[in-house]
């Protein structure tokens, strides 16, 4: 099982690869086979190349994200964080649950919004 | 399924009740079967007589619960949210994930905190 450090480091990760517009680092946090659902409730998507259109498209459309409050980890293999995504004329409160593999990658990211989630800024 | 409105309001009722020190109102919260995992990675506990001693437990330690946040939805059955938990000497942060029953009980919460989120206050 990854290590507390670990799963937190890459969640941080994550956010700055983001914020800097990175795609490809993004999707490198992934397994092969990973699954994302975002946001929880919608069909789920796969594969690393689905993921990294996933997230092209999103830094593409402006989306900066900012934490927040400390990321957490688990007991287990899961780690968590709350944060905001501001993209141009909107923002969005999320919640990201990251489980993780023996090898360190994400293999399921879960992302808590809703519809009462989105404001226009 | 049960609306945004109402899981939104059922875990601040669960962030009230706590304050308030009502383990039954709480429990009330869950459906008989429930089932909660907290800390994620130890072994879960089930039933509304064992989650109802989790909580009174909590409560007669002292603990009081603070949101770092606005309560996130989601497309589907789960909300979440991210909060603080102060206990005399020490502080926790934590994560939680609630999924709902079509009856718009809980039947899982899964708590996000790992060794490395607890602090000495």
């Amino acid at each position: 099982m990854p290590t507390q450090e670990h799963m937190k480091q890459v969640l941080q990760t994550y956010i700055d690869a983001f914020n800097a517009g990175d795609a490809a680092a993004i999707s490198g946090l992934y397994a092969e086979d990973a699954v994302i659902e975002d946001p929880v409730g919608n069909p789920p998507m796969s594969g690393r190349a689905a993921i990294e259109e996933f997230y092209t498209n999103a830094i593409a459309g402006g989306a900066k994200l900012s934490l927040d409050g400390p990321i957490r980890g688990s007991h287990g293999d899961r780690a968590a964080m709350a944060f905001t995504i501001d993209i141009p004329g909107m923002r969005i409160r999320a919640i990201d649950v990251m489980t993780f593999g023996a090898d360190g990658k994400i293999v399921r990211m879960d992302a808590h919004w809703g519809p009462d989630d989105i404001a226009k800024t």
